[in-house]
């Protein structure tokens, strides 16, 4: 048997999304329970794979059984593609298994043509519809399929007006139309050097095909990219039977959700146009009405509508945004799929739908993202401030949060400012998918046209960054570089503020302050700890670091670096003397001095953590990090050090290294000058003596060496961390557990882990350090090359913020597996940056990891990403 | 049951080697076969295993044992241990498995104390014997039991000889020798506080402890580390009734070999004494006579001694070393081990040995070890040279052979003078690639700094050319042009000698002997030839090194570096083209400069190599390396190159990079630049097409992708490799197998070894570079951490050197595994520098790898060591 590459709407299901695509599936689910959906098929993503891998052809068996699927759509709907009676119109829309929206595109009322256009007039009798229809087929088709700069159809549109001096296109009387229609064929006979295509058919397959390329286009590839999505999954293709909302004023189209996206309260929340299609509302050309309205214009519809939007909820159960047409005052549904909404939206939801009965905890753990979680914590505008502050402008609170920085008027100046370190806000008159780059490197947002559902209002709620759209009272210039509100004007590189919770704009820089985590959020991250079984540590250097960390829920810490305590003012001079040091004796004099700091920074963390635990990890960086290089640098410390620059030089000299990266560092520090060691330990220890009795706590440091590649190099120096450790408790006269372990950041480690567990009492992953020797990668030297190898699809993420589960992850899974073999209850984390990373904590959870340690900001992060990989396992 | 830690000489055997120790497996063999052998029993090195564990302490039950056996050993030998009558008196030797010869701690005439001394005089009817075996034994008890120092002793003896005004020791009487005694037992008491031990059994356990304690001394722990001798084979130790050399004039003691060890003339070689004990010979105090000599004095003994080595030899198969002593005429075995011998007579020995019957071919090949070979294939500096010259300072022995010339500082002027008809030799702080030719030009390379992994040690000997690496005695003044080395200075032009297989330097010229490669390691050679499994391949970049392997036994190329191409001085300012072109056009142009260079490069390797197959590498080093990095480098090639100093400093700047090794280089300069792998292909494929053509040669190019990382990686570089070859041969109207494939090298790699082999013809393991990822050693930083390491016996080994099996070589196992897992007869070879070494390549063998490829000049030792990895594993 051949394989089926078409599902009419009737032979799918919601189940079907992979093949199907999300709306493919959706329209399938919807027409099965029986509501009001056009008929009509979808072409797999299994086709569009075939597409790309047969060098973007469509197969004749899959054009065959395209021609079946419209013959059926004609049985259905009793139309005939491009009849001049009743001809039967479609929509082609692209729909991926993860949504993109506005990534990829679409063309509607595909099947006009000269004669069906003439057929669409007599039966709709209204012969400037059918025009308006026919020149918005051929404006879309020509851009999307022939690839013809939109810009072309549009001064020709222009034109028309002008030449008739109307402003609206309404105005735009049938006659005009035609004369627009003319004007765009010759547009498209001149850029293609064809006709254009009167054969539906052919229509159709050239839609198809330029759906399947729009899956490659270049904003569609960002958009993967940004949110993680492969490009392996392809897109389905919907082809559906047109209904129309601009028939007049029975008829309109509009957007909801059945709850409110930006705050979650329980409501319908949407916009409609009347007399419109569907893309009048999103592109924001006119600014809609509040769904509330619709029960006024369309009393049955909206009955009905409301009536069918609770069924979605709770078929779904979960919060669904839907798209719809009413013709000649029938309702018709044309999308419905998971809402987006706000990291606070998605809270509230999830914990009301869990009052509700509609949802179980289990489920509502996993309707936060991880990543959005940041938003629960990014920064609001102080209310004193806002008290005096001067609103200069209003508009839609269309994604929440705070912003302030300098502003810019396109894209590409935002990105530029961006990368020079400036913080700045996109400001348009309205967004596009091309200005996704500006976004991305944007602040804030703000554009004067389009309403909450605005491509800059999805775009940005998606991101989790700050919003003001639809803010009517500003003019923005992109010519200019301006903004004016009322009489102030603005110019490139001035500062605002934005509010994208009150959906106010103001001038110059508001102060921010640390947000409120509301009790929902508090319930729902109760919930994530309850189910998750991975702890969550922090890496945190600093009682500040720590506190924070405890204050976001982190069960204690598991990589507290000793060098930035080195680092600091008061210190590094002893650790310089250190390094100069002739004799033993000088070297350890030096490090006596160093001593009481480390002590006392390790008992005020201890203090702050009480009775988590806490792992410590030896000096790391190679010593040469704590000298200068440049020979100014290097003669003004020799002064200061009243050492001569010879021999300071020469030190320098001594210690550069070509790849510091494989160099003289970690535990190695630790086997050559063991006095290091012996300091670390002396106060790690002795911190840990003097809190347990001042404080009445019972701590049992972990003690932690780097770089180990064999069970050898961990003895040696466990040999002189043990021996100190002893020493330092008889001495004290005390006792106390204390643990030894490794860092596994040396593929070599990964390969004997068997051996090194024989020496360990935990394992923790350095999963950064693990990452550049398993591919040979320099964190410093491979950024752009990197990004390079993305974007070829080389490498599907950038290895150092989504762990590699396929090469690193197999060597992580090598190691637990040997070192549980010879220690079955070895104690295993993770403290690389990976950490805090949704998909590698899943994974570290997967192969039966303790606990994964992360910054403090990212430890709600992985509690909530914890508890989902719980929940994934499960289903 | 108890285990059995002790046994008599005729409970054991040869092959009881591990448990009794080499000199106790032998002495029980030679029991066995009826050899005269004084008869004993061995401690076993598990009871020394056990002493040790037991913290130093020897167990009762073993204690126990030994006094059975020595009360078995006053049965047979009929005398009494401690007795004044018939005193049986012992030697207490250690014997370890693998000879360590000289390194531990002997002691004889044990059980003589003031009564049975008496006992000896009385039996031997001479008291001053002993008399003098009584100090003796004192002495060497104060020695190595009571660690007393020896020169007190010694003091004592020269001053009796003092105070009665005699020369030699014989001179002094028994009245002497008992004031001898009477102050060696004073010196004893004032040491130990204690009276010299007068209970034999007393004597015999302090013995047996002080051998155990003397396998861990300072000199047997450097030998083993040496030696590479794992430190957990323990010694056992050999009692055994004395006889006595020094019983007067029809007594006598000496060595011998069976055949001359030092050319393998089939002759007994050795050495006797009259009227001494064996270690008199060994310790030179006297000079031995000829062996021949004992025809003479001991006709009947001699005859004897004849017969019994040739006995031994047919017996052991091997040649043997002999210790023997004469006590009043009788000839009695003390110890046979295998003699240890030159490079030279292992050939002629191994070779003869086969033509007499006595051993297989197979044994032959084992006869020598291969890295004797280098000794037969570089020149040497005359003995008596040596003898007389003045070695000026000492380094690492890097690449051996001997050398001399005048020195020069620079490349350029090595090259100039080496030009100008002189013999040169380089004397540089270190080298760096851009001294390549320089290196070429010279007759041997002398560097102050870097280790046996060097850039200088590695190309020296992939050249086969002598290196004094890491000379630290030695001040290199580039600007000065001149060596200091202690008070001596030398100028340029001064004429140095150079040893590097002792690392010696000297002053002046010495002169060298060509080293005859005889008919006999032509003969070995093809034996090992024809038993080896492995297929031996060369590192070559060039024709020259191509002919040199093959005239060493080479089957093909298993890497062609293409980089030292571009360095050639008429390449490299293209090269600097191509890396500074704006455009894609420019880049392509200067590469069109080299390509005719490659092609013809390619083309003369070809030629020499005919059918063999030759596997050549893409450009690995990261473009910095062909760029200055010093100012006024930068601003004398930007004018030579007629471009801003700006412009090529902003290059240099950007390519910089803080870990070069794991950077940008390898295939992804391929990904990023393909033009490059395009050039480099057209010219491997341009040359194969015209030499299969204009010689009638079935070339099959092997293209080499270094430095991959994953599947896809591969997957982008094959693509650019493949579509080029198959246009040029299309363009060509030939066809021509070719073969893709890639380095192992990244850790990554071997993790993945399965997804790789679906994109890869074959895999050659780069050990190199797998060694420093595996690790995390940087090659250039870490050459002294490395010592550290091996002294600390953290690293049993240089991983550099000799592959790291526990963990490098569990990585290639397991890729080799995935590998074969995807792809069965995937061919699989290993082209680091392990690919020259024996243990590795036996490691290579074990693991099936299909071939090695080493220096030209280690391909003999290859050759050897795979055949011995297959008799070893016959075994």
């Amino acid at each position: 048997m051949t394989e089926k590459y078409l599902y009419s709407f009737n032979e799918g299901s919601k189940d079907m999304r992979s093949l199907l695509g999300g709306k493919g599936a959706n329209l399938a689910e919807m027409t099965n329970i029986g509501l009001p959906v056009p008929f009509g098929f979808t072409i797999t993503t299994e086709a569009c794979n075939r597409y790309y891998r047969e060098n973007q052809t469509v197969a004749d068996d899959i054009i065959e059984a395209i021609y079946e699927k419209m013959a059926e759509l004609e049985a259905v709907t009793g139309k005939t593609f491009g009849s001049s009676e009743n001809p039967l119109l479609v929509s082609v829309r692209s729909g991926s298994v993860i949504s993109m929206p506005g990534m990829m595109d679409t063309i509607l009322n595909l099947g006009l043509n000269d004669e069906s256009t003439r057929g669409l007039a007599a039966l709709t009798e209204n012969r400037r519809f059918a025009l308006d229809s026919y020149r918005r087929f051929i404006q879309m088709f020509g851009d999307v399929v022939l690839e013809i700069p939109k810009a072309r159809f549009d001064k020709a549109f222009d034109g028309q007006k002008e030449a008739r001096g109307v402003k609206y296109d309404v105005e735009l009387t049938a006659e005009d139309l035609e004369q627009v229609i003319a004007a765009y064929k010759k547009i498209v006979k001149e850029s293609t050097g064809e006709d254009f295509p009167q054969d539906p058919k052919a229509q159709l397959v050239e839609a198809v095909k330029a759906v399947f390329r729009s899956w490659n286009n270049e904003r569609a590839i960002l958009y993967r990219k940004l949110n993680g999505i492969s490009s392996s999954l392809g897109t389905a293709v919907n082809v559906q039977s047109m209904v129309f909302g601009n028939m007049g004023d029975t008829s309109g189209t509009g957007v909801a959700f059945t709850r409110n996206p930006a705050d979650g309260s329980k409501k319908i929340f949407g916009e409609f146009l009347v007399n419109a299609q569907g893309e009048d509302v999103v592109a924001g050309v006119r600014t809609p009405l509040g769904i509330d309205k619709m029960a006024e214009s369309f009393p049955e519809a909206y009955k009905n509508f409301v009536k069918i939007a609770d069924l979605l909820e709770r078929h779904y159960k979960d919060v669904q945004d839907m798209e719809f047409t009413i013709e000649n005052n029938k309702l018709y549904m044309l999308q419905t799929r998971s809402g987006k909404r706000t990291a606070q939206a998605a809270v509230k939801i999830a914990v009301d739908m869990v009052g509700e009965g509609l949802i179980d905890r289990e489920t509502a753990v996993t309707r936060l993202a991880p990543e959005q979680i940041e938003q629960l914590l990014h920064p609001m505008f102080a209310k004193e401030e806002l008290e005096k502050a001067m609103s200069i402008a209003s508009g839609l609170p269309a994604s929440p949060g705070a912003a302030c920085g300098r502003i810019y008027f396109t894209a590409e100046e935002a990105v530029a400012a961006a990368q020079s370190g400036e913080k700045v806000l996109l400001v348009r008159e309205e967004t596009s998918p091309e200005d996704l780059a500006g976004m991305v490197a944007a602040e804030g947002i703000l554009t004067a046209r389009g309403g909450m559902t605005s491509h800059a209002a999805v775009v940005a709620r998606g991101m989790g960054k700050c919003c003001v759209a639809g803010c009517s009272q500003i003019r923005v210039s992109e010519e200019e570089k301006t903004l004016v509100a009322g009489e102030k004007i603005f110019r490139e590189g001035d500062y605002i503020s934005l509010d994208g919770s009150s959906g106010r704009v103001y001038e110059g820089r508001l102060k921010t302050v640390e947000p409120e985590v509301s009790g929902d959020f508090a319930k729902l991250m109760e919930w994530a700890d309850e189910i998750r079984e991975l702890k969550i540590r922090a890496n945190a250097d600093n009682p500040r670091d720590a506190a924070q960390a405890v204050e976001f829920g982190a069960e204690g810490i598991g990589l507290c670096r000793t060098e930035h305590m080195f680092f600091e003012e008061d210190r590094i001079p002893a650790i310089r003397r250190m390094i100069l040091a002739d004799t033993a004796k000088e070297r350890k004099e030096a490090l006596d001095v160093i001593k009481p700091y480390q002590k006392e920074d390790f008992k005020a963390i201890y203090r702050v953590m009480g009775d988590r635990p806490v792992t410590i990890r030896l000096l790391d960086p190679p010593l040469h990090e704590f000298l200068p290089s440049e020979e100014e640098d290097i003669r003004e410390l020799a002064e200061m050090m009243d050492v001569s620059y010879e021999k300071l030089a020469a030190k320098v000299d001594e210690l550069h290294e070509l790849n510091p990266m494989l160099g003289h560092r970690g535990c190695r520090l630790a086997v050559t000058a063991p006095e290091i060691a012996v300091m670390q330990t002396e106060a790690i220890i002795g911190a840990a003596i003097e809190v347990s009795r001042e404080d009445g706590l019972e701590i049992e440091p972990e003690i932690m060496i780097p770089l180990v590649g064999s069970e050898a190099e961990l003895a040696a120096v466990k040999k002189t961390v043990v021996e100190t450790a002893d020493r330092c408790l008889k001495e004290a006269g005390v006792k106390m557990d204390y643990f030894v372990g490794t860092m596994i950041e040396v593929p070599r480690a990964c390969a004997v882990a068997d051996e090194i567990a024989r020496e360990a009492d935990f394992f923790s992953f350095g999963t950064n350090d693990l990452t550049q020797m398993a591919f040979g990668f320099s964190r410093d030297d491979t950024g752009k090359l990197i990004e390079e190898y993305v974007r070829q699809g080389i490498l599907e993420d950038d290895p150092f913020q989504t762990l590699d589960i396929g090469g690193v992850g197999r060597m992580m899974k090598q190691a637990v597996a040997l070192g549980r073999q010879t220690r079955p209850k070895l104690k295993l984390g993770i403290c690389g940056e990976h950490g805090g990373d949704p998909r590698s904590i899943a994974f570290c959870h997967e192969i039966g990891l303790n606990y994964v340690s992360c910054s403090p900001f990212r430890v709600p992060v992985a509690r909530l990403a914890a508890a989902q990989a719980v929940v994934a396992r499960q289903k």
